[in-house]
């Protein structure tokens, strides 16, 4: 453990990643200084994770657990189609932890950190008697009025998602179940070999999310989005949300959402119902896949291309003048989807 | 208890002081959205509250919860010579939590951000299983090049305080002693009384500090200082932290530094050696009083007025060439004066 308060704050000072011109100042005084973008607006956004609700150290290793705490305020970045700047951390670290849990806490915070060239300048770090907390704290930029807001979906919008949803949720339930399935006869050789691959990215995927960045940056700069949120929570907390804000509703198609493969896991064929709705229920309702979920004008859709960088773009729904979410099965039987995401004031079983 | 997230944001947003024409979008979007001040640097700082290490639910109301957690970040935007613009509060509430705790603690934080024109923009709530945490976090604005930093001090420079020192660390000791002092014989009741004003005095220095904003601002606009800090961890601490900053040392004059008044409380003469002790140790040691520690060119020290505001500046030292913190006592003998202030990875008894 670090000795003393002073010696922890001059190995960050050493090794947090503190590029960009605009840095005046950065760990070491009484607050961190910077200068803002002529031209620019400036974005803010803090996201708490603590033990026990967002991270749990018998399933998540240090380094994802910083990664994936940074990852969510990044992502709130991207959701307004900025650029992110600077980083505060703030940390409770319970004592007694060992250094090389910090340490490898923090690689995973930097790492992400230094991929976006985002400058850690400041924070506060406190020893507590209770479980490990960190708050990361973003500063983005974007050009005057130029950010993408959740409020600005109208009637006849169409509704798109990026990457796959559900992932994350899956991975969860794999650490959680104590990793990966064991191992099986010759005969089932071949579907296993798929299962490990979606294992491997469901794993990938919960404990290193990718934040979306040069997706929103694409959208806002091509002016191509309508409103656009990210799903943090999941699809129908999260499109909610989104209605909410526009006071539209919306409907969604559930055979173009897209799910990831659980057939191998449920040891169920592919086509069986009970597995079709397992997936769409993680993709719905599954969360921390940090994926962006925007609205599109139809006269615009066709400026959309199907990928943006290695990251496939799904058209999944349309936007409505009624209140409320509705979802279509492949048999045309249209329901309400009411949100059952994440709400922090309601945290579900496992976290 | 509020009965989803939902609901909590949409109370924050009615009731957070969200005031200023640089605010373009609050609480309830992905991120804040603010806009520079033209001519100004950002000033960014977080300061971690942590139920057990920086307050105790069975000695400090709520509202004296919120308001301190939100003086300390106050206070090193004050301590950079900074106005304070927009804040952002991450909550870490234990499940159960009543609803009246939870008001009061944000009344306090909203109270202190609205008597400085601070909008509260966003943050992050979480419903925890564990402490109580929260993460104050302070947007401000600096003309550019006009921030004032730790280390400027040269030698030769005269070292000031403001306010007076030990008041806080006195009041959380009368905090834990249960209160007031009890009632005592007729003989004694004037003591008592010049007590009994002392401890309020000390009780309100603790529970409800006032950052120094107008002395940090009027410091940087008469270009007064040549480094600036604020005493938040204790005098001893900070002061070292800002002759390392200025790689210089210090001499510190030990009757000259503001101490309170504690003879009542001791049940000692004020003139006895031992209380004349104590009092020292609460104004070296003490901490969390938030005054600002300043050095002043010796040429420039006629321009420093005497109070600002109703703040009284004390000179109580000078600059020195040589590393290191000395202290000169009244019979002019000199000492090596260690740092024994807060250091948060090394808390001291009590909290």
């Amino acid at each position: 453990m670090f000795k003393s308060e002073k010696e922890f704050i001059h190995w960050l000072r050493d090794y947090a990643p503190a590029t960009g011109r605009s840095l005046r100042l950065g760990i070491g005084d009484d607050t961190a200084l910077i200068a803002a973008s002529p031209g620019c607006d400036i974005l803010l956004k803090a996201d708490l994770s603590v033990e026990g609700v967002h991270f749990d150290r018998e399933f998540h290793p240090p380094r994802a657990i910083g990664h994936r705490a940074l990852a969510r305020s990044l992502s709130d970045v991207a959701a307004m189609g900025g650029v992110p700047r600077f980083a505060l951390i703030s940390l409770a670290i319970p004592r007694g932890t060992r250094t090389e849990w910090l340490n490898e806490l923090l690689r995973g915070v930097f790492e992400l950190a230094a991929r976006f060239r985002v400058a850690i300048v400041g924070g506060d770090t406190s020893i507590v008697p209770g479980r490990a907390a960190l708050d990361a704290i973003i500063v983005g930029e974007i050009p005057k009025g130029r950010a993408i807001r959740r409020s600005g979906a109208r009637p006849g919008d169409l509704i798109y998602v990026s990457g796959v949803l559900g992932y994350s949720a899956l991975g969860f339930e794999i650490l959680r179940s104590g990793g990966r399935t064991k191992p099986s006869p010759q005969s089932a050789r071949r579907r296993d070999r798929r299962t490990a691959d979606v294992d491997q990215a469901a794993l990938e995927a919960h404990l290193y999310p990718k934040p979306r960045l040069a997706l929103g940056r694409f959208l806002r700069e091509k002016r191509l989005s309508t409103a656009l949120i990210d799903v943090s929570d999941g699809l129908s907390s999260d499109l909610a949300r989104l209605c909410e804000a526009s006071g539209t509703g919306a409907v969604l198609w559930a055979s173009a959402i897209p799910a990831p493969e659980t057939a191998g896991r449920s040891q169920e064929g592919q086509d069986n119902p009970r597995s079709q709705g397992r997936r769409l229920d993680l993709a719905l309702h599954g969360g921390e896949d940090y994926e962006l979920l925007f609205t599109v004008r139809p006269d615009r859709a066709a400026k959309l291309p199907g990928k943006v960088g290695r990251v496939p773009l799904h058209r999944i729904g349309e936007v409505r003048g009624e209140a409320g979410v509705r979802i279509v099965d492949s048999h045309g039987k249209e329901a309400s989807l009411k949100p059952r995401g994440w709400d922090h004031f309601k945290p579900k079983g496992g976290l």
